[in-house]
């Protein structure tokens, strides 16, 4: 083992983590849930795939990637009707990432990107990142994993809307890991459905609104998973790492300007927000 | 005066209020900034902006709306090398909102709509919305007035960046108060631009980055307001009325079911969270 | 439009807000309130009045002052019996203040002052001000503008109680806008009386008590609205913007001295409270 | 001993505090602060007096009060360039508070009195009186031992400025404790003194403003102690202790009336706030 | 009275605490409880005790201890089915000793030590310490005094147990002030037992559990307090002081060492956490 | 697969999870760290073994136990000198866990545990466990694996102390996973050591002090792993194992009571702390 490829963030010791720190390795954090999704998939759906897409980025890139332990929890209450779903209220979840990235700021990682698979995350990982920007001297971003294969899966895509273990999560599944999908279980669902909104509004509408699923389904499947196949998988997979390689390449090189300050006087720079 | 056409919510007495309820009116909460917004814009715009169309919608559909006063302040502090901007911390803009949707959901209230001003607003509002669905038994939900005018601009539209100071904000602007823009200081500004991201990476970036304002512009323009005129604003603001209209009649149709457990066993639902 | 004669905050570009600073304005901040006021004034009693005294002050002395946008929203739980009335929990009220003076102070304003509208505002605009002063190197205080006026005003008065929606804001109001004033509904108050406190107890008594409202009046109102003019109205209102310049003006040149620390030994400056 | 003659809160058993509850005591919290005093006074000088006046009350009306534990720590910061003093967060100061007067009110006990010994602790209590009231079915409210004793202290005040460690607290403290002031150190303080505020400013003044007393005095003294007798602390103390006991007489017999709620359609009464 | 001998804290005037620091005197803490004791213990035991063995260590060693003022208030909901129990919140616990051992801090005191007598304020007082130590430039520890006389107490203990209102504390209470001990109402209480754990896990349990004591005692009793004896609580109380004076002593002499860094390149010590 | 022997919580679907409430399978979270660990072991030391005991008693008791998606983060901040150690200050970690144990009570599991592998996580887990048992109809207690092995650890220990990326986890690792242990750079460390205390006080101590790390060793360990094998590491595992899956057994069958009240009167139990 050269430790200089090492991906996984906490493989290292001390000592080797200052090599790391030294060659400026991008820091990715899964984010993740622990949530129902649907009567074919399992809870862990959103944790084990933005896992997989990252681990796999660090093993292609390991000498630009250093990946966390994933974070296996996320807002989710507005599944709990549903066995076994996981709640972190959102001001705790973004405290414990920020917690994480700051950590990892002081060290001297000077570039930290967030890489989120769960929706309701979204809002998070947004305020975790430029929280972290706003608190630290170094730069931290947020994407959701799913964003960077959407273009290459709409060649393949059959069903029209892609919300949650839906034909996307579930191919990917299907893809990565067969024997943990309850296939023949897999049913399409529906939300309600308007013009400017839905019960689950996912990012193509204005209006963002969120009902708890125990409203409007019974199966807490949005989308349709019946059409998913490994293949689907396979290209979405493949998509979402080159995208995340990328990602981080540009990331990498982005510039740390000094601030210029628009003050013609002094400023109160102690204050403490 | 007929109370019952009044649509502004504090211009009501607490008996009259009794017939707003009744009438099942959508409140609305404008929700602004007060922030640095280049030469040639006030510090207002963003709050000014939303409430001119919050009111403007009242006022032609009064049987249905409600305007609560506007928030002025937002999350800022990328913006705070620029004098005069002001920041609340993101945890203190979403509890001070979830405070005033909680009121109104407590009175019976069903239909609440957080109409907002200021792009990095989008992630708190959305956050207030999802926590009121979850906190109360009214339903609460999100919009950006600028994405209901969009398509429209898309007409008009001459400069490509649309972001912040822009050929939009300036042309709705000069269509409401021409007297208070600084028409002749307007420069097209510029942000550092990649790939998957930019400095402050608008909704089309699939990553999301908002780094210090200081770091790269001296003008605080991001896009070009040059080509803004009164014109462009009458179309962006007549489209975000009829379009806020629009989704406050469908809001109000939205059903509000109830919520079918898919628990075998009891859940312990006096949990406090 | 000259800049350096505009009082009102958020009409400034930044630009022109150096040259207010330069000028070291004092920058008021109005607090008020949504929240019943009887069956004769409207919920905004609290907001608009408050505003109404800082705008004409500021127009007046506009070399000296600069006046933020209203907090319009208050601590009001007491008042939740009555509809439409909108509670702020007493901590986020303080650090939703606290964030804008703090900003305030951030960009160089040595002098900010609270002006309050709302009684049960009063314990939080003084923590806010006592904390703006501990957290940065400006000076912050708070006063309440009817405070201003109560000496003129009882040249005028007729009624004994001055608290809530009685002969003291109905005649303010009346004098300001006296089209909004349901005349025909105002009735006396009265709420239960003792020696050492009563149900809402004003400063005149030495113990602090604020009962639930919905105990002791099915009307809202404390004191007695019937006489109220806008004669008396007209009073209030010149005294408390006369009071207000001339508070501005000692403020202004209050002094900031060092502060002499009395150890003889080191202190922990750098302790995060 | 018989349990039901004793006032002190925690020398009771829990099967005597069933008899308290039944006998419906007021409960009495005093709340103090460990804050330096000048060079003749100790730092305990405001738990020490509040807590004497309580005792006292509590031994002369043992069938209607009971004291709790003092609480010894306030709101100092702007004391604290003074060796000693201890400092409070406001919100941690009434969070504590807060849970002890929950528990009290828990057990059944409908009235709740804060009797306070330290100014600066005046907007909290004040806020944990209200708190409370909001949060359980008993009542509470807050008074400072001081204000119960002014009256009688007019007759043989010799000084003008009441302030901290001035006549008055010295001359309760040398009626009480002669032993521990450090008479020969006693000198007259000054703060800096305007029309409308002061930097101390007491609360006869409408602005409320309180600077870091580093800031202008290097004694720590507010008012001139050197005019302090036992005499008049004698003075002091009777008619604190009697004022004391009149308040809790009033507040025993007050009455808890039911709620009458002002809305025509259903409140969400489980909302969380 | 010579200062310099003086081991009560708030007993000094701010002058004589400059003596203090320059001696570097030890600071202690004595966290307390008020609740339940059983039928034979006032509610005030576990303050009561505590503050003994602080103040005859502070008297026996004045030179090297400074006792602070006790804290009477600490974690108790599980005990709240038990009359007159009062609980604080852990946050609010931790909070406020945090807030007293960073004022004490800030004045220039190295070493500080808290001295728990409450059992379930073991964990809090441990991360009051470690927040200190993180927080500020002096160290701070804590101990739970029963810890330091439990060595002595076993040469005289006849009964297994012990946990609370039992042979321990009731002798200890018996020697100090066997007036308030209703020694006539002690009888022997019991928990829940396995092997592993019991229903309030004392320390020797591998499992840490603490139920609702409402589920398993009707009287609040742990352990047996019927052969408590005052020679017993002698023994307890000069080795508890002792033990105490020991631990000063060594607690005096540790060196405050810098730190050294092991990273190879520049940390971000400005993150605020 | 047979869903009923699955053990990891996050492997089933939620149609599942029904099955795993009715069987009511003791839930366990393992609670770990992302610290350094010497230069001879990873970071993920603690969040790896305390996993692997975990899964394996889950696997050999799928019938009685559901695991939980591992914390891989915790208490750190005393560690931060050493490159790459993650921090999250103590009360985000309670909050975040505590949202975890009340998602699991919800759903209708009643009993829970915490697993903790990282000593600095001992008072949060306590104070997990205690608010989970006070804020829900659950029960949940807290051990830490290590202190289920200790016992046969004993008859193989070579040297003394036991305490961080020692004898004790070394052997442990070695023999979970020797390809990711630096065996040629374990090397002895040694804190500061008094009779009472030393710089990381572990548990046989009676004073609880953890200074910052960087302040006694350059090396990050404490203990001596040089003796360190995979057969001692064998004897830990099965006993960890097996004694977590005794404690489970115990745990299973703890009875849940009914609480008993000692009021005489009725208590306000509606009260929000």
């Amino acid at each position: 083992m050269n430790p200089k490829n090492e991906y996984r963030y906490s493989y290292l010791t001390w000592e080797e983590m200052n090599d790391a720190i030294a060659m400026q390795k991008v820091v990715l954090l899964p984010t993740g849930s622990t949530e129902q999704h649907g009567p074919h998939l399992p809870l862990e759906t959103d944790a084990f795939l933005v896992e997989a897409v990252c681990m796999e980025a660090g093993r292609q890139a390991s000498d630009s990637i250093l990946v966390l332990p994933t974070i296996s929890y996320g807002l989710n209450m507005h599944h709990i009707d549903f066995p076994g779903t996981i709640h972190i209220e959102p001001e705790t979840f973004i405290a414990f990432c920020l917690n994480i990235t700051k950590s990892v700021a002081y060290h001297g990682f000077k570039k930290i990107l967030l890489v989120n698979g769960h929706g309701s995350n979204g809002p998070l990982v947004d305020l975790v990142a430029r929280k972290t920007v706003l608190a630290t001297e170094s730069l931290c971003a947020a994407v959701s994993y799913f964003s960077l294969a959407m273009e290459a899966f709409k060649q393949v895509q059959d069903t029209k809307v892609i919300a949650h273990s839906d034909e996307f999560e579930t191919s990917l599944y299907l893809y990565l890991a067969p024997e943990r999908v309850r296939k023949e279980k897999a049913l399409p669902g529906s939300d309600v459905v308007g013009k400017n909104l839905s019960s689950d509004s996912t990012s193509n509408y204005p209006v963002r609104f969120n009902d708890f699923w125990g409203r409007w389904t019974k199966t807490g499947v949005h989308g349709d998973p019946t059409t998913a196949t490994p293949e689907k998988g396979k290209v979405i997979f493949h998509a979402a790492v080159k995208g995340l390689i990328e990602v981080v390449d540009e990331w990498r090189k982005w510039p740390i300007s000094e601030r210029s300050d628009q003050h013609e006087g002094p400023v109160q720079s102690k204050i403490r927000w």
